[in-house]
C-alpha cells in the first residue's frame, strides 16, 4: 500500500521523533547544513522565477523543490521537527531536555548551511563583486528590508505580525512534512508535500530556515539591515511562531486526534 | 491494485460513514476545525494567484489543493460528509439522528476553523492592521459581497441562485471525495481528486466551508456585509445546496447503481 | 504489473461489452445522466478557461478532466460504448440488438444528463435570469451557432462536415477508452487517457454526448438555433460520424490486430 | 520492480525486434495505418497549440502526446523499428531480408495513415473546402513549404541539411522508444517517452512518418510543392537520416554497451 | 518499497561506484558520448524555449529532461562521477588510480559527444551554412562568450567566480543522482531528480558538460572566443568546481552522515 492512513503517519512521526533523539551531534550539524543551504538554493530559484516572470506565484511555484529535496534525502530541518519532537514528547518517547538539545543544534546547522550559501551565492551572482547587482540580487535586498525593518516600524505590532506569520507558516510547512510521510512512493511524497509547501511561500508566510539565508544575503549585498534587526524584528519571533504552528496546530492536533490510542481505523480516507 | 472499481469505492463509502458515526466530539471538531482552516489556506492561495495574474482560472487551478491535504490527512468536511453519511444510511448501518449530530458537529468544526483562519489571516496580510489593504485582501472584499449582496439584490431569486450553485459545487466536491477513494495510492488519490474540485472552484460554484472563511475575512477587512447577509443569502442556502448535491446525485446515484447490491463487477473501467 | 499489453486490453473490451450488456435499464440511464452532465461540467471548465486567456487551447488542456472522470467512477458513455460493445459483438459475445438496445438507453441517459446540467448551468450563469450574459454564456451560444447553423449554410457539405469530425473526434475518444483500460492504476488512466481527448477537444473535434449539453443550453441563452437544426445538422450526423469512428478504427482495428487470437505477446511495447 | 535497467531494456529491445518479425503483413499495415493517423492527430494539435499562442515551444510540448499513444497501444512505427530491429539483428536473432520486409511494411502503413488522416483533416478544416484557410491550415501550408522547397534552394546541401535532422530527429525518437521500455508502469512509460520526442519536435528536427501527413496535407492546401519536392529533398533523405540515427546511435550503441553479453549489472542507475 | 532511504541510497551509490570501475574503457567512452550529445539535445531544447518566450526560466524547466534521459538509460556522466566515486573510494572499495583513469575516460567520452552534437547541431541550424544565425544560434554565441571572455575580463576573479559557480552547480547535479536513486520507479526518479536540475540550470550555474558542448558550439556559430579561453577561464576552473562540489556536499557529507556505518534507520523520512 502507498498511502499511508493518518494514524500510521501519526505512528510514524512519533518513532521518527524517537531516531531524531538518537542521531550525534555530528549527524545533526551535517544534516541541517545541507538542508539550510538547500533550502538557500530553492529560495534563488524561486526568486529568480519570481525576477524574470513578474509573478511571485511562479517563484513560489517552485520554491517547494528544495524542501521536497530536505524531504527525500532525509535531511533535519529544525521548523519540520518543532512537529515530529513535540508528538513523540506527548507520547513521553522522548525527554524535554534531549528535544531541546537536538532542535538547538539542528537549528545551529541550519542556520551555518543558510551562511555558507549566502556567502558562496553572493560570489555567484556578483561576478566576485565585479558586476552590478542583478534583479535577483536587488530582490532579495529588498525581501530582506521587508522582512526586518518592515515590521520594525510597526515595533511590538510589527513583531506579533511576523509571529502570526510565522505560525501560518509552519503550519503548512509541518502539514509537509505529514504528507510526506502519508506516502510510501517517492511521487506521492513529492506530489503531497509541494502542497502545503507552495501554499505558504506564494502568501509570504515566514519560515525560520529561509530567512537564515535571505536576511544575512540581503545583508551581504548591501541591504540596510542590522543582524540586530534580523534577530530582533524577524528570526527570534519568526522562529517563535513556526514553533507554536508546528506544536499546536500539527503535533498537538495530529496526537490528539490521530495518536493517543493508535486507533487501527479502517478507512482510506474520509473528508 | 492501485484502482479500485466503483463497487468497491462505493462499499469503501459505506465503511467510511460508519467509521465517522463511532468518531468522539472531540475527534469531530478537532478534525473539522483543522479543515476548515486549511480549506481557508488554499482559498488565499488561490485569490493571491487570481489577483497576480488576473486569470481566476490560475487560482481555481490552485485551490484543490487545500482539499487534497483534506482528503490525505483523513480530516473531516461536512459537504463531503453530505455523500458518505447518506450512503451508510441509505444502507442502513447508521441511524438519521447519529447522522444529523455529526453532520452538526463538523460544520461547527469547519466554522471555527474557517474563522480561526480568517482572524490570523487577516493579522498577516495587513501587518496587525497597520497596512492599506492589498490586492488579495481587496478581493476578499468584493467576493464576499458579490457572494451576499450580490445575491440579496434579487431577494429569493438570488437565494436559489445560491442554492443552486451550491447544488453543482457539491455534485463536484462528492465526487472528489469518490475519486479520493478511487485509489489507493496517494499520487492517484491526488491526481483524481484534483479534477472535479477545479471544476467547481473554476466556475464560481458555491461551497459552504470556502465561504465560512472568505465572507467572515471579507467582513473583518471592511466588507459591507451583515451576519444576516451572509447567513440568510449564502450560509444557509448555500448548505442546503450542498446537501441536495451530495445526496442526490452522489449518495443515493451511486448507492442506486453501484452499491445496493455490492455486485463484484469484473470490468476495470467502462465508459 | 500497472502497465497491459495491447491483447489485454483487447481481451479486457470484449469483456467489458458482455459486462455492459448485462446492466439494467435502470443502470444504463443513471450511469449515462451522470456522464452526460459530467461532461457538461468539463465543458464548461474548458469554456470558463477559454474565455478568461483567450486561448481555446488552454480550455482543452482542461475539458480532458470530465471525460477522465467519468473513465474512475465507471460511467456510460455512448460514444465509448461504440467502440466497446462492437467489439463483443465481432467476438460473438453479444447479440446484435442487446447491442442496439443497450446503446439506445445510454444515448438517452446521457441526452438527460446533458440537459439537465444545461438547465441547472443557466440558471447559475444568468443569477437565475437576473444577469445579462457573461463571456462564457456569450461563448456557448456563439459554439452552438457555429455547430449547428454554421454547417446548415453548406447543406449535404455541412452535414458531412460535421459527420467527419465526428469520425475524427470518437476514433480519439474511443482511443481514450482504450487508453484508460491499458493501465491498472489511477495515475496510469487519468495520463494515458487525457491524451486523446485534449487531441479532439483542442481541434474542435465534434462530440455527440457534448453537444447534448452545448448545444441546448445555447438555445436556452438565447442562441438561434431551432430544435430542427440541432438534430438534423448536428446531432445526427456527428453520432453517426461518432459510431463510424469508433467501429471502424478502434473496434475493428484493434479486433483485427489485437482480438481475434488472444495471442499472448511478450513484448511489453514496440512502436 | 518499475524501472527496468538497460541491460534488462537492451534485451527487451532484441525479443521485441524478434515479436515485429512474426507478425502478419495485416498486422503491419493496420497497426502502421493507426500510427501514421495518429502522428498526423498529434501534428495538428501542436499545430493549433503553436497558431493560437505563437509559441512554437508550446506545440512541441503537446506533440510527444501521439507518440505516447504509439508506444501504450503496441502499434508501429517506421522510425522506432529502425532501431529495435537492427539490435535483433546485430545479435543474430533475424535475417537481413526479414528486417528489410517488415520495415517496408510498416513503413507503407504508416504513409497510408498519413494519407487517411490529411484527407479526413482537410475535409474538417476547411468543412469540406467552403471556408478559407485558418490559422492552422496556412501553417501546414508554410511548413510543407519549408520542408521542401526550402531544401530544394540549396540542393545536394539541402538534402544534407535535411539527413542531418533526420539524423538527429531518429537519435531522439529511438531514445523515446526505448525510455518507453524502461518502464513497466503506464505512467513511467508516459513521462519518460515523452522527453525526447520534445526535444526532436521543439527543435524542427526531421521524422519521416510526421511528413508524411504534414507534406501531403500542405499539397492538397495548396502548398506550392510536387510530389517530387516531397520525396527528393525530404522524404527519402530524412529517412535514411532516421535510419542511420536509429541505427547507429541507438542500436548499435546500446548493443555495444548494454545488449552484447547481457551482463547482469546491480547498479540501479548511473550517471 | 519505491522509495529508499538515504542510508539504502548511500550503500547503493558505493555500489554503484564499484561497478562504474569494472566497466571497460570502450564502455565509459560509448556511454560517455552518449551522455556529452543528450546533454547538448536538451541545451538546445532550452536555449529554444528561452528564445522563444524570452524567459530563461523556462528553459530551465526543460533542460532537466536531458539529464533523466542519462540517468534512466544507466550513462556515463563526469559530474555524476565526481560524488559516486569518491563514495566508493571513502568507503575503501575503489583505488585512487582506477578512479582517476574512470573519471577521465568519462571525461573524454563527455566531451566527444559534445563536440560531435556541436558539428551535427551547427549543419542543422544554419542549414548547411546557407542560412543566417537564427535567435538559438545568435543566443549560443552570447551564451559561450559570456562563460569564457565575461569572465577571462576578471582575471583570477573571473576564475574564481567559475570555479564558485561549478561547486553551486555540482552540488546540485550530484543531489540530482542521488535523487535519482532514492527511488525505484521510473517516475519517482524522474519527478526527484528533476528538482535539482532544475535548481542549477536556472540560476547560470556552471555544468563542465554542457560547457563541453555550448562553447564549442557557440565557436563554431562565430563567438568570439578561442580555445583557450574556453579551457583556461571556463573549463577547467568549472571542472576543478564540480569536482570539489560533488565530493564535498555529496560524496563526504552523505558518506559521513548516511554512508559509514549502514544504520539501518526505521524512519521513512525526517526533515
Amino acid at each position: 500500500m502507498d498511502y499511508n492512513k493518518p494514524t500510521v503517519v501519526a505512528a510514524s512521526m512519533i518513532q521518527a521523533g524517537v531516531d531524531k533523539i538518537n542521531l550525534s551531534a555530528g549527524d545533526l550539524l551535517v544534516r541541517g547544513l545541507l538542508s539550510g543551504a538547500i533550502l538557500g538554493f530553492g529560495t534563488t530559484l524561486a526568486l529568480t522565477a519570481t525576477a524574470q516572470t513578474g509573478l511571485a506565484i511562479v517563484g513560489a511555484a517552485l520554491f517547494p523543490a528544495c524542501f521536497i529535496i530536505v524531504v527525500l534525502m532525509g535531511l533535519e530541518l529544525v521548523t519540520g521537527s518543532f512537529a515530529v519532537l513535540p508528538m513523540a514528547y506527548f507520547d513521553k518517547k522522548i525527554g524535554f531536555w534531549a528535544m531541546l538539545k537536538n532542535l538547538s543544534l539542528v537549528f545551529v546547522g541550519n542556520l551555518l548551511g543558510g551562511l555558507l550559501y549566502a556567502c558562496l551565492f553572493c560570489v555567484s551572482v556578483s561576478q566576485f563583486g565585479h558586476e552590478e547587482k542583478n534583479a535577483v540580487a536587488q530582490l532579495i535586498v529588498k525581501i530582506a528590508e521587508a522582512k526586518t525593518v518592515g515590521y520594525a516600524q510597526y515595533g511590538l505590532d510589527g513583531m506579533f505580525s511576523a509571529f502570526t506569520k510565522g505560525v501560518l507558516c509552519n503550519w503548512m510547512v509541518t502539514t509537509g512534512v505529514v504528507l510526506g510521510m502519508s506516502s510510501n512512493s517517492s511521487t506521492g511524497k513529492i506530489l503531497a508535500a509541494w502542497l502545503p509547501i507552495f501554499i505558504f511561500f506564494g502568501q509570504g508566510f515566514e519560515h525560520a530556515v529561509v530567512n537564515m539565508f535571505v536576511i544575512p544575503a540581503g545583508i551581504i549585498l548591501g541591504a540596510d539591515v542590522s543582524v540586530a534587526d534580523w534577530w530582533l524584528f524577524n528570526q527570534l519571533p519568526v522562529t517563535f511562531g513556526n514553533l507554536l504552528g508546528g506544536v499546536v496546530f500539527t503535533a498537538w492536533a495530529l496526537y490528539y486526534t490521530f495518536g493517543r490510542n493508535k486507533r487501527t481505523e479502517t478507512r482510506i480516507n474520509n473528508p
